[in-house]
């Protein structure tokens, strides 16, 4: 069986050295003291490990069950919910209002690794219930939030996002669900969904759905779209849970993976539902859960390759086969291990570049959103709102692939389910599908983020890396890295440049090139933020660090992925530039 | 439940139009006049199209089954077994004499595409019996041919491979498996073997496993191993299946994928066996089934892509989903179909422009080992070796990349098992890993195939493709396609430039690009048959066809894979000549 240690000393690097979270002005930030990230940090970590870890197989095999309408999860997930919910982890980083303990997102997302890491589909109960709290949160009326918030926060009752239907994923203007006003003030709502997260399960006494419906004589298309709450249970007066609304579970989705989680059919049948924010205005408060919702996908891609890389590491210390042939390693032994040879230290590499300069890409995501909550800052806003597609998209790619890699040193062993590595890749497929398939993340990229604020957030990002560069280039110990920052990011400006000149003629030539630009956006951002470790590293072995093999370490892992992934971003340059005459050189037929 | 069509006309133009087998002087190639090609692959097309695909999702579902030591393939499974037995299916490229129809190799792998790309686990039950049966037609003695070879070929008798023990599957030379030699000749064989691919079924009355086994007191390692034939049921008298030996199933592996092939653990006790070949040549006749076998792989690798491509253009002309950009594309209807979108479009032409590249390659690869065997052609005999690797692992690494691309299409509906895209990708996935992991395949074509025969092979293929790019030159409509031609062939030089400087000096520099160097050579053999596609393509234009959409359709693809995929080949050089610096740059600790 797999196992899972949290990376939390490689999340401290990041938090404190690369991040200087502790140092920052935003408001909450200063409570961030290594001592204490590093006390929460290790605690998650247990829970992590000890319980939720083991549990990952058991929830693969056995799946959930629907048992005349009533879903099972599997064996343990309810005393391991118990336990999360006991240390408080469900709400870190909510109001205290509602129960939470009002830290910040940065640190709520450091925790969520861990717990995604040791297990993605029962974390997503508790994911699912956060997302659906904050659209209440943002959108709802203080009747709601305190109807509702205290048991979302505690996760006594949990929260699920139903905008899905059979005949409409990505473009929900096309949805047929219904929501007809009552003389009370409430709606009936009636309706399909499809593909329901945590839809129903036993680990809650009450199921918080938000509904996407629309009200009939309402605006044609997504104009006319509500987002409303359904309660699986009508809160009763004493707040406690009542009388079954009329919501039922239709199926369970038969899945490549994440089995511990049960995807739902939800019919809805007159379901009773109250209008969340304003009518007709429910895209906009889904897209409040949307956007917290593609970060914590991110975050669950980086977590898979870290859970897959670790067991990979493992097996390639352990396993024997073959010798170094620049001379052997283990004389004694029958064979060296599968690490001495170069080409499965260029999948491990691969996959540890990757996952640290994710990471620290992911969290500088995470205290953007602090300061843009916290801080009030509209700049911060505008960074987080731009690289949210390409943090979703390019880390649930290269996570997935990452598992990939990790499973492939298993050879055969890697195949059959016994070991594991199978889990992570199937876990890891839906993050590159769900919350908007990855398509639709660069099509959000180009064709809408790129152009937001007349194009001030781009080239806000530009100017950042050309300053920060300057900024370094007089360090010569730094020139190795900022040299190819340099160059990658030189690549992207000409893609954007393209875009802007042949897009304005045909906007063909720039979406023919959208998946390409969200992919080297991902390498220029994990350039920038291998440029920093390798900074932060420098500094700390200047300072005579203790730890000297830790930060040299690091210095090498930044200089494999400058030489050895950031070449990636002429590729995406090329591609992009040949425009969209040959991607939409076919007719239909033709295909 | 996805649907699969035979792709015969495209295989028509490769076969007719680009390598114009029927033309060609190898022994036996007259017969291939495209009249008799097309209607053997007619035929074969129906097989698969209405027999075997509709059993592919039911393999899956149901899994092979073990009881009371009696292994039970899903139902279907054996009535589709007869039919394929019944049409002559299992020996087409076998010789005459022992039952087959001595078709030429290029044809046989054809037809291998077809049923494998209808159901790939269905169809190694097959596989693997004729790399067995030709194992023993390149080994055996006149007596074992005589005795196995007729049942083989018509698969009365199916055959495995025992190559792989838990302890051992790339090293071979850790093998425990004993074979103790008797009176009468005859060894008893003694061991476990795992992975055995359709190790034990209840679709023929026999099988013969071929096993790699130790002869007690030979040469240490990989150097003492020898092969043996090892029957379920001993040879009667009259030649038919007669007591059980004492060979049995240990165990059936769960696995990600080919769920309908039964993998068997097979536990060796004792049984009888016989040589084949010569005493501790095992390796040596091993490998006659290991390259034709991989052959057989790069083959699966491409057919799972064509089978999952052909059901996400299905999906995407009939999904409807957004608006085209440029303009309403079907008005009628309440959104236009994914296929006007130009991500769809990229991620559409991505596999169209792998699959009918691959497949120009990999019969081009099936033409050379025609030459070598019934020519006796010695330069096609290095030339497939050499490029043996490169298409096991490149295709199957990007076969299996196409899967994920065309389940990618169907959104969240490709997450789910009702629609069968995730078993194209489960199934794929085991392309990248068996008869050699790919990784061992980049190995073996740095460390072995390009050194081979002084380098000849290699510098053969570089002449091969200038003297190719010189007789073209003077063609101006072909100048689009040579000129990327002769890029990624340059970049295929320096890479092979460097390995013989910096390798000389330290073989991990070679080593640690290996892998990418695989990848590139794949992408100048799918860049030289797509500029001979188009030369073909702008032949028959040339030439007044009635069907210039199909030949314009070629160019257009040519197109694609020039100026989208090609340049992939400058990223693999450069990470290459990276060296091993950064790849080999921590100790087995900092990981």
């Amino acid at each position: 069986m797999p196992s899972y240690t949290a990376p939390t000393k490689d999340m401290g690097f990041v938090l404190h050295e690369v991040l200087k979270t502790h140092e920052a002005a935003t408001p909450g930030y200063a409570d961030l003291e290594p001592g204490f990230t590093s006390a929460v940090l290790e605690e998650a970590g247990k829970l992590a490990g000890e319980v939720l870890a083991p549990l990952n197989v058991v929830g693969d095999h056995e799946g959930c069950r629907l048992e005349n309408g009533v879903v099972y999860t599997p064996a343990g997930f309810k005393d391991a919910f118990e336990q999360m919910k006991d240390g408080g982890w469900t709400g870190l980083d909510m109001p205290e209002e509602f129960g939470g303990q009002n830290m910040p997102v940065v640190l709520g997302t450091a925790v969520g690794e861990l717990f995604s890491g040791a297990n993605q589909a029962f974390t997503m109960y508790q994911g699912l219930t956060h997302g659906a709290a904050s659209a209440i949160l943002a959108h709802g009326t203080d009747e709601q939030k305190a109807t509702y918030l205290p048991k979302m926060v505690s996760c006594e009752w949990t929260g699920t996002m139903n905008l899905t239907e059979p005949h409409c994923g990505t473009d929900l203007g096309l949805m047929r669900t219904k929501a007809e006003p009552q003389e009370d003030g409430s709606y009936k709502i009636s309706g399909q969904k499809i593909f329901i997260s945590a839809g129903d399960h036993d680990m809650s006494e009450n199921v918080i759905h938000l509904v996407l419906a629309k009200i009939p004589g309402g605006p044609e298309g997504i104009k006319g779209v509500s987002l409303f709450i359904v309660p699986k249970f009508m809160v009763a007066e004493d707040g406690s849970a009542g009388a079954r609304n009329s919501v039922s579970v239709g199926n369970l989705e038969k899945k490549m993976g994440i089995h511990g989680n049960a995807t739902c059919v939800m019919n809805y049948d007159e379901a009773t539902g109250y209008l969340l924010g304003d009518m007709h205005k429910g895209m906009r408060a889904m897209f409040t859960m949307m956007n917290e919702a593609r970060l914590g996908v991110a975050m669950q891609g980086l977590a898979q390759a870290e859970a897959a890389y670790q067991n990979a590491v493992i097996y390639a210390k352990d396993r024997l086969q073959g010798r170094d042939v620049t001379g052997v390693k283990n004389p004694d032994g029958p064979a060296d291990p599968l690490i001495v040879h170069p080409d499965i230290r260029r999948a491990l590499m691969d996959q540890k570049s990757f996952i640290e300069g994710a990471r620290a890409f992911l969290l500088w995501g995470a205290t953007l959103i602090d300061q843009a909550h916290r801080a009030e800052d509209k700049d911060a806003d505008d960074l987080i709102s731009l690289m949210t597609p390409v943090l979703k998209g390019f880390l649930s790619d290269q996570g997935y692939d990452m598992t990939v890699l990790a499973q492939q040193i298993y050879g055969g062993h890697g195949y059959i389910e016994e070991h594991g590595m199978s889990q992570f890749t199937r876990d890891a497929r839906i993050t590159q599908i769900y919350e908007g398939a990855n398509g639709v993340q660069a099509l959000d990229l180009v064709g809408r983020k790129l152009a937001a604020g007349g194009g001030k957030p781009i080239m806000g990002f530009f100017d950042m890396i050309k300053s920060y560069c300057k900024e370094q280039g007089d360090d010569e110990a730094m020139a190795e890295f900022i040299a190819p920052l340099k160059e990658a990011s030189k690549h992207l400006q000409s893609s954007a440049m393209y875009f802007m000149q042949s897009g304005m003629k045909n906007p063909n030539d720039a979406l023919a090139g959208s998946y390409d630009f969200m992919h080297l956006f991902g390498h220029v951002c994990l350039g920038f933020m291998w440029a920093r470790s390798a900074r932060a590293a420098l500094d700390a072995l200047a300072s005579g660090t203790s730890d000297a093999t830790f930060y040299e370490t690091k210095l090498t892992t930044a200089r494999y992925y400058m030489s050895r992934r950031l070449p990636a971003t002429a590729m995406h340059l090329a591609r992009i530039e040949s425009g969209s005459a040959t991607v939409m050189g076919l007719t239909a037929d033709q295909f």
